[in-house]
């Protein structure tokens, strides 16, 4: 995922950054892998100063948007001295967003799971620094950004700042999907950020000590216990599944009486919860959730929330209410103002999220890099190309492609043309050879050629592969280590290109395009049990599987520090359960 | 302070309820008393009944108001299982106040200084209910007490109940006093309660980040980062100390140019800060502070804040303004609105606190009783009963005083009025008889024999001893339990009374009066330096005393669970320093 130490280095640099450490590494023996340690650094600049290319020479000035996923893995994998780099982000820290869900109920604490970005910017090479603010304009024809502090009062109108660059990185996420449904702005939580789930945490809290308070009858302790989940995605199936715990683990002592009064209900609008988990861990999750009275209702879209109830319409048509106490809307992912009017400015319209090539660069635009939730590469379809490709792999301009003609191209059709390979894969094809050989039938393997039509018939159907990057944080995380990784190498890559034949031009691109990998999901259903859909359709479920999740999120965590704090967090959990105060 | 129990009935407890605490074991080596362990509970009824005492039979209604150090204290003693208890507070744990400077620049987390107070009650032996309100009007005519839910919404009116009485402990605590000098409300940060501490962690942090922005000049950042403290007792003492470390420790390495424009003041209206300490230790804290850097303006009275500059005026009648980042006020205590509402009620007018006897019953209501910070002890004087006192003594009606006749009850004497001993104390007199003596010359011990008038000379300055109880936790603490041991022994007190004669009437008071046991007090001065000062004017600063306070701190947690975690808040602030994101 991002660049891997080897653990001795890993630790021994830990070590010499805090000699006391080594009372705390038996808590870390479960920790295999790592993404990065912390790196020592001399004193960085932490003041900002506009236009700041002319103190800094000839350096190219980069503006990264965000401190999420993406721009994180960015900012951490950038290398190359000669940049010198602006931070923008209204949020002072990285996220490790995966255990928001976690944070709801008090399993893990919310300052756990984040890392200041100026302690992960503080390297040695590049000049970065940070400034707390939002962008609310970019101004793509004069490469500028329009920048607001966060902190309106007491700034004399000095809370605005524009900032040029030369090349720009936007990884500023996504925000909730509502679907323009009514009420839900209003009414329900969302859980994108680390406020939201504090503020659910303290919410939960609130429907347990109103259920307490001495004037309600039953009836009304009912309706303030009832938990609605909107959406059968991870997230909003791991926050049940942490809700049933915590309420059974832990509220079942303090409030033993409501206990029994508690009611969870996920609604989703398509068949199955997990829709993108194999069928068996649907189904033992939709199993699992039964056995411990969560009740799941598919088919079952949300047309309405007021104050007090929330409006479904079933599959049949018929539409029904019930009252609630709270609230949680997980449907997954919407455009943030600011992206949308800058797509309006670039002529991409009707779009969910910035449409980049395969270098991640926007389309439309000159220098600008969009990655992350608020992005989708936009693959070049193999048919769009199919002409030229033809006329490229034709080199001694037959008319006809032979099979060692096509060799000659291959790899660099399917570095350009990912689905290609995923096409020859997915047939248990062996060779090229094997995708030609189709329309012609049974003609020895040596003596193929085909013409332009035949080879069209050919490839008809491998753009069917073509599949958009789910909007995850390994998705995030890889194309900001891929951009940074460009970055680093830019101008070795001017002049010695690494990427693929430029089909539609001269010579080649100067980097591969992005690939995305794969490396696996989870979905913890509660009761230490977790579900995990590893590559290759290897899937796990049970107690194995929520260890393994320990593990691999105790080791991807960005910092030694949020490292030990997330270990004790869920240490502490085991030992004391959950706390309860509403603070 | 609390029943003590011993080290090892409190482990062996402690290690029942939870098999896997000796891992965590070695950390708690330092920790040397304590107050109660975690007690093992069968389930409780978490919810309320109103005028459930029908329900309960014959059961008298006590009701709390308040999870403060009083109330907890109170709660936490309370064994007779007799009683209805209901608590009301607005929060629904306790908070370990003294470690709220900690919280506020990140050295440990709020949430380590809290446990729920359903954790605390639930008790084998009392039935206690706890709801989640504010009291907003006492009835003490009709016994009532009229509370709301801070729940507002989605309630139906349901917010406000009545709770019937049969004792009321009120045990509220204090707001933050401001004097009424303008906009301290509107623009000044307090340090009472655990969201102060984490609003002032944040804005911080804000500070910084707004100072670091790209569009400000010098001039304007060292405005930003000028932080301002109002108060120079050992919450504002200890504030500026956390403060000046974090800059110094951890904000230096992330914003290394801002750390010298920061600049941080204290302003105290008296001569000098940490009044209530002995000498040798303001004097050390002055010193420190100016070595640090700390501004410390004695003599200096805030007369106004506005939203840019606080405004104060000096001894010498000039007064002055200067611009400000942030300002925490922290100039003692004032009293609660409801509690001014049940003063009046009850015609206590022109008070700080609510005035009770020396058994902690509010003057003038039955069955109310008050203590910490919302109440103050009105403590007889030996000249208001000399003639009572006199004619008790003079058991042969002689109208004269033998040392004799004096020695039956001076005990009694002793016991109703401490500030005789605190005299003889004080005067090293080492019996009742060198204080009878005194106006009769040298005259021979046995043969002293004292009129009324001789005998008012003789005490003429004991009243001079009495003292206000300061506004501390352990005051607060030590009330909680004392009054918890007189209701434990309500029915059998009132058969055989334990307390001292009455003078003004018949028998024996069913109890000894409340007495406060000085443990001592600590001033943490930055540096993991801390001044002590303990009973018998033992006075200690530096670094060992650091380490006593850690230890007595550790060991002063209400609970397993939070000792746990401020230990490893510590031990992570040794390892990785503070946090520094903005949530």
């Amino acid at each position: 995922m991002m660049r891997r130490l080897s653990f001795y280095e890993r630790f021994s640099r830990a070590f010499q950054d805090h000699p006391s450490l080594v009372k705390l590494l038996v808590v870390f023996t479960v920790s295999g892998g790592g993404v990065v340690a912390y790196s020592e650094s001399k004193s960085y600049d932490g003041m900002g100063i506009v236009n700041s290319s002319e103190a800094e020479g000839k350096k190219k000035r980069v503006v990264v948007l965000g401190t999420g996923w993406a721009g994180t893995s960015f900012l951490k994998n950038l290398k190359n001295p000669s940049y010198d780099v602006q931070v923008i982000s209204p949020r002072n820290y990285f996220a490790f967003t995966p255990l928001l869900p976690s944070v709801t109920c008090g399993t893990v604490e919310a300052r756990s799971i984040v890392e200041p970005i100026r302690n992960i910017i503080r390297k040695k090479e590049v000049d970065i620094r940070y400034s707390e603010a939002e962008c609310i304009k970019i101004d793509a024809q004069n490469k500028k950004v329009y920048c607001r502090s966060n902190q309106g009062t007491n700034l004399n109108g000095d809370e605005e700042f524009v900032v040029d660059y030369d090349y720009l990185v936007i990884a500023m996420g996504a925000r909730a999907n509502t679907f323009n449904t009514p009420g839900v702005v209003e009414n329900c939580h969302f859980l994108k950020e680390v406020e939201d789930a504090q503020k659910i945490r303290r919410s939960v809290i609130d429907c347990f000590e109103r259920a307490s308070l001495p004037t309600l009858n039953d009836e009304d302790r009912k309706k303030i216990l009832q938990f609605v989940i909107v959406g059968g995605g991870p997230t909003g199936v791991e926050f049940a599944a942490e809700l049933h715990d915590f309420v059974n683990e832990d509220i079942v002592k303090l409030y033993p009486k409501v206990k029994d009064l508690v009611k969870i209900t996920l609604l989703e609008a398509g068949d199955h919860i997990l829709n993108m988990f194999d069928k068996r861990i649907t189904a033992f999750a939709e199993e699992k959730f039964q056995r411990n009275g969560i009740d799941v209702k598919t088919g079952s879209m949300v047309v309405k929330v007021s104050d007090k109830e929330i409006s479904t319409k079933e599959r049949s048509g018929e539409t029904s209410s019930m009252p609630y106490g709270m609230v949680v809307w997980s449907t997954g992912i919407g455009t943030r103002p600011v992206v949308m009017d800058f797509m309006k400015q670039i002529g991409q319209t009707n779009r969910r999220a910035l449409a980049t090539d395969e270098w991640l660069r926007v389309e439309g635009c000159d220098n600008v890099y969009a990655l992350g939730d608020c992005a989708t590469i936009n693959q070049r379809k193999v048919m769009e190309d199919i002409s030229v490709i033809f006329s490229k792999a034709d080199k001694d301009n037959s008319g006809t492609l032979t099979v060692t003609e096509f060799q000659e191209v291959i790899d660099d059709i399917c570095q350009r043309y990912p689905q290609v390979e995923l096409y020859l894969k997915n047939k248990q094809m062996g060779s090229i050879a094997d995708l030609l050989q189709e329309p012609k039938g049974d003609v020895p393997k040596g003596a193929i050629e085909l013409n332009i039509e035949e080879f069209k018939r050919a490839v008809l159907h491998v753009d069917s592969q073509m599949k958009n990057l789910p909007a995850t944080a390994q998705v995030a995380a890889q194309q900001g280590a891929y951009l940074a990784k460009c970055f680093n190498r830019m101008e070795e890559a001017e002049k010695n290109p690494e990427g693929p034949l430029r089909f539609r031009g001269e010579g080649r691109h100067r980097f591969r395009p992005f690939r995305y990998k794969h490396l696996g999901q989870f979905a913890p259903l509660g009761g230490e049990q977790t579900a995990a859909q590893l590559p290759g359709d290897w899937v796990s479920i049970g107690h194995s599987s929520q260890w393994l999740w320990y593990s691999v999120y105790a080791s991807k965590q960005v910092s030694w520090r949020t490292r030990a704090l997330v270990v004790t967090d869920w240490t502490r959990r085991f030992v004391f359960g959950r706390d309860s105060s509403r603070i």
